[in-house]
């Protein structure tokens, strides 16, 4: 017998050579029906895979994030049969899951693919699943594998199997097909019920340039039909609600080949947008007792040194600044922090001046190499809505709830709902790594887990997690396509006090050091304007909008009429434009529903006449003739639906 | 006979031979008393030298610029006589005139001169002015010049006779001194009525640092003693007015060793200060119809090859920017406009859509030498308030209007009062080094000083101090000390419209040039603020101030009330905070004086009970016991008077 640990603490005892399915089988029909991998201890197995010694064992279904990976990993395997059947002498290389699907990387030596051959292939892959059959793993010698694809000739997997150990290579066959594989593998390949090839694209054999071009097949898989349907509309509206997309159409931002990759350039709209978000920020923040600041863009080199940004950016980030003299050397700030910690060194400190909350729109460069960058999400310079917050560890507690609700109240202003956390603290195993003391780091982390509980987040613990210079709590938040983005931060950090040497006089009289606290509710504005974008299709909250109405006078004869409108919506604090132009209002209607304005207000004789206004909703629904105070009216409700004060 | 061409345009004639004196007499006597030196066909002369050729003079007095530089350079003669006689055996060098006052540089050998001895020089130099000696130049050859240096063992003056042409070579006299000098003297000694040494510092001969160094010893001299007594008393001023004393004194900014020199951190009181500048100019931008943009910090350096500004700042300022691949180069920017060259071009433009207004507070670099830094009057990184405008040729005029305008609300709206104008335009014989065509540079002269008529400004046209890319408008203002400062240039450019290819379809569908105006009503946030803070002593307009008034409960027990007074102040939009430290009222109100509140508003016993606060303002006054509303009336009153609606 063999004794059985699973995730909820519970340990049963079972024959030895039992499954992971028999174990599934034992707690429900349900779960064994459902259950398409496994963990056990630390490593993935079959859920076939006979276990024969006490462990840990997880279960996993589709709804898991490892149980995708099982199902699309499983996927590039009847890909890979898919393509061998129907291009036959093809060489296979590698064939991993990723985040969303799974591709396969090929030698098609004299075929080639494209888009048109994608439901050939698809109809072939569907074919092979719903076989049913089983993937079964086997461990055979490195002579044994070597053999076998040195016989079809595919020197790449020959390549893969030179830099393995003998005794720990396996194959895995289902159906006439064989891989060289590590497992973990659903039960057989009629779970799959949906397969979609995405794309192709070019790939170095190992991402090396100068070795040989291969194909990249991408393709996803479901275990309904329904999912793929959806998944695909998701993609597609993905595609309409992309942040380059509406960002250029909505004149937000551009890039210049000129400037330079990675730096974008915000036109008007964009910029206004930007400033709206500053102002709601700053605004919070103010009532939370932070302090704004400015600092410079660069740095003397030394600054970084004493930081640590050097050692960890200095090597593959933009290369120091020299002076004509070459007598000094700067950088690019790559954060502001070593900038707020002179600041707070500027003066001596009590305990009972603390805390310290400095903040900053600070824009910080870090070198991206080209293909990485991808329009605002990942850029080369960007402003980041930073602050940190210097405080005793006895006000950490406090302090930590007041980040919690300033950020839980940014994201709830801006329509995200949806929202985890998670706290990372220290690997328990291995204390030596972590610097500050063990009481402090206690204190922090059970001041955020308090705050996590108290705030009533949804949140997980990740023990490990911590980076080495104290804890911290990440937002994840999911946006309207049902996407994770991270987002706001709050670290704690013991480190750069201690490097900057930063105190405060204690109620003991005696020198102290205060802890820091790193906060970004938005991250970067860049980013955070990408996301918003994508969540909101560019349909930004009604409070946030720079322009909320555009007063469309039918014809020159009613624009005296239509100024007396705007000006009563500005005496309102409403902010509203006007489109004087010689043109129909048919086309001034486009164009306010393409710049996604809220709300289009015609005057006309009629309304003229009734001293009103005919509101349009951008999207189409006709509000009727209605009087500006209504209009007014209106629009306050539904502000103040969404942003609450702070 | 020969004819003398006055600045007025008159021509006159004159006996050959006669003086700057003598015609100073045939205009009038009062003329020939005060006229301390003259200029004849661009070239400094005595007074006494006699004119022998036909051509234009020009007579000075103290009153003029180049009078003092007369005045000043006959004074440092009669310092170097003074220091010969007291210290026998130094050696001189060189003594100018500058802005204020003069130097001498003496190699003072065996003696050595501090603060102690100034009196003992300044009564010398009083006593030989007092001998009324004329100055009296004579030609020399430069062997004679030579020997009279060699015999009296001066190197430095036979090593700067040595680079001189013979037959060029004159000596100076006056009293029992001789100097070699190029002339340009007041008459006599007698005319220095006022003598002050200031300053002794270290200098190298030729500001060499590998040569010997010398003593420099600063001094200054007036006419009339009371013009040296108010000049000391304004020195003294402005000691107390130092920017870089108040920032530290008011917490506004700092700099710190390791972020570097020149680059100023903003601390919370002057970043709310500059927070509040910017968003008063927003505010007016807004209303002039400027549209904000926001660009990175960072360009290619072949955005600035482009732009000409690679060629001009290149080599002296902060040196390129490499990537980890070394395969992109990029420039810290020295200038805002080439970035918004790229944002005009990401569109093309119909004449009917133009101007456009492109505003930023953006944040240049450029390198200064280290010892060229001063507070935040010289920096290496600074923030200016800068826009650019694209225009029609036709629209300069209006536009030209409309900048000036604003100009003159930031200006008046901050406290400045005295201002005059200098309108630069081309050299009309030296056509060939402008850009743009003839009939352009017309317009936009004509434009700028119909401008400068139209709204009333004092100003002066000055031929041939355009730049080659065109004409501009600079403001000079008097701040309270009566120094000089040039704020807010308005320069129309033809160049960069050309480099960058901008265009915009006309009426008659051609495309055409747009043309460019920059302007900067601050200059730069830095250089502004300091000013500011010198302008005002730290006494800052009360609608500008982030803090109007702080709240002072006489104990504990009045923390109520003053929290009930704190808020009726917000609520009528007056920014205030309470001091409730457990000090007496006598500190808080040292303390509120020392960070130059204007108002302290003190709530006790009595006030609580009659529902008023008693009030005190920045400099002692009492304003008595007031009910709160009377207070806000008082403030809004006071506001209403610096600060119009634009």
């Amino acid at each position: 017998m063999i004794k059985i640990t699973l995730p909820d603490g519970n340990v049963k005892e079972y024959e030895s050579g039992s499954s992971p399915y028999d174990v599934a089988q034992s707690i429900s029909s349900g779960l064994a029906r459902n259950v398409i991998s496994a963990k056990f201890n630390d490593t993935v197995v079959e859920t076939t895979t006979p276990l024969t010694e006490d462990g840990s064992l997880t279960l996993y279904t589709w709804n898991d994030t490892e149980g995708k990976k099982a199902f699309w990993h499983s996927s590039s395997h009847i890909l890979a049969q898919a393509l061998e059947e129907l291009y036959p002498g093809i060489k296979l290389t590698i064939g991993p899951a990723i985040e969303n699907g799974f591709y396969y990387d090929v030698d098609f030596g004299e075929h080639s693919v494209s888009e048109k051959d994608f439901p050939t292939i698809e109809k072939k892959a569907l074919e092979i699943a719903r076989g049913k059959h089983d993937f079964k793993m086997r461990s055979v010698t490195k002579n044994e594998a070597l053999t076998y694809y040195k016989e079809e000739g595919n020197e790449f997997k020959v390549e893969l199997i030179e830099n393995l150990e003998d005794g720990t290579i396996t194959f895995c066959d289902h159906d006439t097909f064989t891989d060289l594989c590590r497992g973990g593998h659903i039960p057989n390949t009629g779970i799959v019920k949906a397969f979609k090839i995405l794309n192709v694209a070019g790939a170095y054999w190992r991402g090396d340039e100068n070795k040989p071009q291969l194909t990249r097949v991408y393709g996803i898989s479901f275990p309904k039909q329904k999912e793929l349907t959806e998944y695909l509309a998701m993609i597609e509206e993905a595609k309409k609600r992309d942040h380059r997309k509406l960002g250029k159409e909505l004149e937000l931002f551009t890039f210049s080949q000129k400037v330079g990759q990675g730096l974008p350039l915000w036109l008007p709209k964009g910029a206004a947008l930007r400033e709206r978000l500053e102002q709601f920020l700053k605004k919070a923040q103010k009532k939370a007792g932070y302090e704004m600041v400015v600092s410079p863009h660069i740095g003397q080199k030394e600054l970084y040194v004493t930081s640590g940004h050097y050692e960890k950016y200095g090597a593959d980030s933009f290369q120091p600044i020299h002076t004509p003299k070459q007598d000094e050397e700067f950088l690019l700030k790559p954060m502001n922090c070593p900038h707020h910690c002179e600041i707070y060194n500027v003066k001596p400190y009590s305990y009972r001046e603390l805390p310290k909350r400095y903040a900053e729109f600070g824009t910080v460069y870090r070198y991206e190499q080209s293909g990485e960058l991808h329009g605002l999400t990942r850029v080369r310079g960007f402003t980041q809505d930073d602050a940190h917050i210097f405080c005793t560890p006895d006000q950490l507690d406090e302090e930590f709830k007041n980040v919690i609700d300033l950020s839980l109240y940014v994201l709830t202003s801006l329509g995200f709902e949806n929202f985890t956390a998670q706290v990372s603290v220290r690997d328990m195993d291995n204390l030596d790594k972590y610097i500050g003391t063990a009481e402090n780091w206690e204190k922090a982390e059970n001041a955020i887990i308090n705050a996590a509980k108290e705030k009533g987040l949804n949140f997980i613990v990740e023990q490990g997690e911590a980076a080495f210079y104290g804890p911290k709590l990440d937002f994840m938040v999911k946006d309207a396509l049902g996407r994770q983005w991270q987002l706001g931060t709050i670290q704690v950090d013991y480190n750069l006090p201690e490097r900057f040497d930063l105190t405060y006089k204690g109620s003991d009289n005696e020198l102290h050091r205060p802890v820091m606290i790193h906060r970004a509710p938005f991250g970067s504005m860049e980013r955070f304007i990408a996301l918003l974008l994508e969540h909101t299709g560019g349909n930004f909250p009604l409070w946030l909008i720079p322009e909320q109405a555009i007063v469309l006078p039918v014809s020159e004869k009613h624009e005296k009429y239509a100024e007396k409108v705007l000006n009563s919506l500005e005496n309102n604090e409403i902010r509203a434009l006007i489109d004087d132009r010689n043109e129909t209002v048919g086309k001034k209607i486009r164009e306010a529903e393409m710049n996604k304005l809220p709300f289009m207000l015609i005057v006309g004789e009629n309304e003229e006449q009734a001293n009103t206004i005919s509101v349009r909703k951008h999207g189409g629904e006709d509000l009727g003739s209605i009087s500006v105070e209504s209009f007014v009216d209106l629009v306050s409700k539904e502000i103040n639906s969404t942003l609450k004060s702070f």
